[in-house]
């Protein structure tokens, strides 16, 4: 294989913290190594358009610290699926991917690094199927990915989330109420549990373990009963009632991160008031979980993880993806990634000290 | 007029940062000044319940830094307006206050520090009308007490909101939306101006000034045409539309701070996605804006606030509330600010200078 | 007066969070007013040597969270003292104030905003009595220059020393030790008082109340009989004993913010020690309190201080700085600040406050 | 076995964030599972002078977030080397390890939960020697302690760390100096490092990387000629010069925590500014990094930790030492970490990434 002279760098799907700390760590590791680098603009969407432009030393530095990602990103733009205007007010679906290779033959791009989350690594399996020299680095705050055991920006959003719970326990001890927050993770709990048990959260529910309304209203009302006036309910986004459904209703259509009219936060606030008489509030964390400044753990992590995407880049592995294994960086196949989310095993042992704790699980 | 010898304090309304710093002060300075210091439980509540204990030195140590109030609070209780069960599964609305103005006789109590808001100072008042020695602190996260240019509380408010909209702006960034975040102020727009403004909001909407849709629209619409994917709107609760009225529907009957389906900014999202065509989202931040640690500003001023009640208290300076004016921490008669409402000024130089950096207010 | 066409903007003296905020809100408002923008490097070094480059909007947007200041500062350059290699190898000073003016009029600057403190507004003043459009704005985290309550950065400062205060607070309880934090403020100690007020200092030593050591001890070991097992010190670093001298010692020659050997901070815990027996450790928190990111209070006052420079210009009132007194922004004769320092006066309420609540001063 | 019936927890050596996480963590497990518990106040020192008391689960609520310990720490006591007044004003050492297994047989103590860093478990492994049931939990916020790749209390040290280093940016970047923060770690660079490459310091200096001083100063001097005005270096306190001896100059005699005059970061600082002319400071951070609330990763960690203690208890697995391996939580002997010390190994990917990113390790 002949030496790499030029590489690009994508950020895909939703936002995260750390995005532009591997930006910095892959182009950075990549100038000094003499290669040419391009950053390319909102995900598979500047590949589809053909919006890049080169990355300098100034470019990147000074956005170690910064939220988001000094690219953009796109959580729409999917090469397999790529809507454009049909000239008659609708849309049509066009597979693009064949082009996107085509325009990175055309600008020169030796190599890809793609950032991104589960989507984003489907369609990074399908271009490296296409002969494509990309290597992965994973991205989500929901550390639902499988095969590593974490992935930047999730400690940032329990850091968020704990902030949160931290600051509804001091008006709901002062309330004597039952505070609901609702965080994010649709499919997976790790947010939730993370920041519930860091906050010490006396309920916690996840999409995991079904819960038992009686069960979470009956700790409540103990609580009570023992002088504890309040009581904290952590409560992950796809977390349902045993023999029930995710509460993922009045979705605006087609929207790939819908806004919903009131999910199970809302719902477990209203059940548990109606059950126990007691005054109960439910607030939605939304959006604020996936912004802001890294915390220093991911700053540290997305460096280490950018730094080893260029190794892989350097050393021609391509369609490996980033990911942590027994406490190490190391790689794996994209392809054995994609499509599969890593849920919180029962036996994890931040589940058990919980319940140990006594926390309630519902279930 | 006979020397103090034991007095009362307690906590009203709902809850805000720096309401343990007000304590703190007043009983460390009454109990340096050899007098008994009474905490009443759960605001008016431990009055008409009869629930109080002693404060010692050691219960209020380490607690200037903690959010909440370590006497808890209620608002729902008012002297005036007391429910109680008749018997027959339905409320008996009473009036205690002068039962209250017997227990705090039969107590002991020389005199009363009432730390609270608009509601809790007008039943103050009535309770100084029947006789009773009380000074009161103003709190309010909304800034919109009468007669003080400031209370404890607001800045911490002030900067968990922006610290919010911080957040969504790194994401609002990354993917070129329009974000919406919805701050507390149902009649005045303090807390979403200085929050605004704080974080450099590019559209602030509050009460004070009907926003015209049209024009917020346009504002997204024109940062988009200049290469500015996107804009942060900060809107206060009670902001409206030209016309139109305050969105407080859906309210949770007789709950004296209602749970609400859906209120200005998620309207303000919906509005201008339809008008624009931008992908637009809303948050409603909560109650994580009244907890939490107060800011090392609030935690002085609530100190300050604490010693200057405890002085009138000293001087025998009865009926009078804290405020500050013109910069410097005095005092007004209670009956002054009862049931009034400060809200922004038009010519609030902090209006003027965000319209002149350009910030759009909607009219 | 013929109507601006151009404006120079500069920031001299030390760091302090909120300089960019304030360059912000003068340029948008200047820019959004039809003028052009001149940045001047490194304050006054930037018109001596004629450094200085138009500011865009886009320069100027994203900077009202970044600490520093994007114009560079110098607190070495003094037009009236300005040091050229004399080509021996030594330096000759030079008054290069007339040359700076004439910079400025070559540069077609219609009028300068010069941010600074004390000894930069001494600078300006100069320059002001030449003839220069001149408006200035304040700016020390000592809070001491004289006619205006408060200056930006003053609270990030308090903020920053505060959250030290707590961190030693967990160390020192733990321990039972004696800890003294030394805080900046050679000539006032607003920053020491502010930062122990708002986290619960033991003890605060001032340059404005000279302090007797027997007392400081007397105050630990009391502590240490009623159970408290330790003691927070918060020391200014221009408080000195009674009878003695600021510790000044160890200076390095000529510098203008000397590295000191060992400061009033490390004499109290040394000496606390030997008088009481018990464990005793200082800190310095050193140039951690200019740096970082303003709060959200020093944000709005940043920009509320910048846009009523703007207005100064608009209107023509030349060679006034911009102060809040009475808790309202205006402004004074450049003339009545410089060369002034505000100190503590004894009868602060913040003082009084501390007393009453038991803390000790050394007095 | 017999079952356990009572079980004594105490804290060792040094402050460090998460320590009440983990007492909390025991004691509530502990109590769920219907053990009574004690708390041994002050380490080691309440096991010689005889002073503990139980602990209910509401003396362990509301402590998770708490910095400190609220069992107090001695880092003085070790029973192997004992010191008592021998009565004519000197001191005599006495091993009083027999007497601590003593009043641990006569308190009921049927296990012991020790949390300590290196020293604490070599006391703990003479103590398990002489037949004491007792699991340890290692603290450290060098995270230096062999057998483990992380301890709590490391990543808030960090954090602390980063925002200095991120504070002490904005200054340096404004002023154009060089600015030199001595961060702890006498032995092991993992704070320096970790701290430094979290905030993207230019310079990171630790023990196991001897520098040269002409290096250092040449990476100062090239970045000033690319018109990077200023260099921000991390040093770890132990780190020292190619052929040179670390910096513990000035010791107070005896101390098990020196103050010292002046250590590797002044100096550092004072040689580049002699060998480079650029203006440097330094600053040393000190007990700072030591206190203060834990982040939420170290208060998850610590949960775990002591959840994992309360197992190995209960499992009759005495003399074992919690720590995390391959990303697991397990355990080790006592006897195979005590004594040993983890530095940062060359080949570390953190080393590796800082590297090739430009940073300068001085050698």
């Amino acid at each position: 294989m002949a030496a790499l002279k030029r590489i690009g760098i994508l950020t895909g799907g939703g936002d995260c913290p750390g995005l532009n700390a591997v930006i910095r760590a892959v182009a950075k590791s990549a100038l000094a190594g003499g290669l040419e680098v391009v950053g390319i603009m909102d995900g598979y969407l500047g590949l589809i358009e053909d919006r890049m432009h080169p990355l300098s030393y100034e470019d990147v530095s000074n956005i170690l610290t910064v939220g988001g990602t000094i690219l953009g990103s796109s959580n729409k733009a999917n090469p397999a699926r790529y809507a454009v205007p049909d000239g008659r007010g609708g849309w049509t679906i066009r597979d693009v991917r064949e082009e996107v290779v085509a325009t990175c033959r055309r600008a020169g791009l030796d190599a890809l690094v793609v950032i991104g989350g589960d989507g984003t690594m489907s369609g990074a399996h399908e271009l490296v199927r296409r002969g494509l020299n990309l290597v992965g680095v994973p991205k989500t705050i929901d550390n639902d990915l499988c095969e590593t055991e974490i992935t930047f920006g999730h400690h940032t959003a329990v850091a968020t989330a704990s902030d949160a719970l931290d600051k509804v326990h001091t008006t709901a001890s002062s309330h004597h109420r039952v505070m609901v927050v609702e965080l994010m993770g649709r499919y997976a709990g790790w947010l939730a549990l993370h920041a519930g048990v860091a906050s010490g959260a006396d309920v916690i529910l996840i999409p995991e373990i079904p819960f038992d309304l009686e069960k979470v209203a009956k700790t409540c009302a103990d609580r009570r009963k023992v002088g504890k006036g309040f009581t904290i309910v952590a409560v992950g986004e796809g977390a349902k009632p045993v023999g029930g459904k995710q509460f993922v209703d009045h979705v605006v259509a087609d929207s790939p991160d819908p806004i919903r009219l009131g999910g199970v936060g809302k719902f477990v606030a209203e059940q548990v008031e109606k059950l126990t008489g007691l005054d109960s509030r439910s607030i939605v964390l939304g959006h604020v979980q996936r912004g802001g400044t890294p915390t220093s753990f991911d700053r540290l992590l997305a460096t280490r993880f950018g730094y080893h995407a260029f190794r892989l880049l350097q050393d021609g592995r391509f369609g490996r993806l980033v990911v942590q294994q027994k406490g190490e960086i190391t790689s794996v196949l994209i392809s054995d990634v994609a499509g599969k989310v890593r849920t919180v095993p029962g036996d994890y042992d931040a589940v058990l000290a919980a319940r140990a704790i006594g926390t309630c699980f519902g279930d």
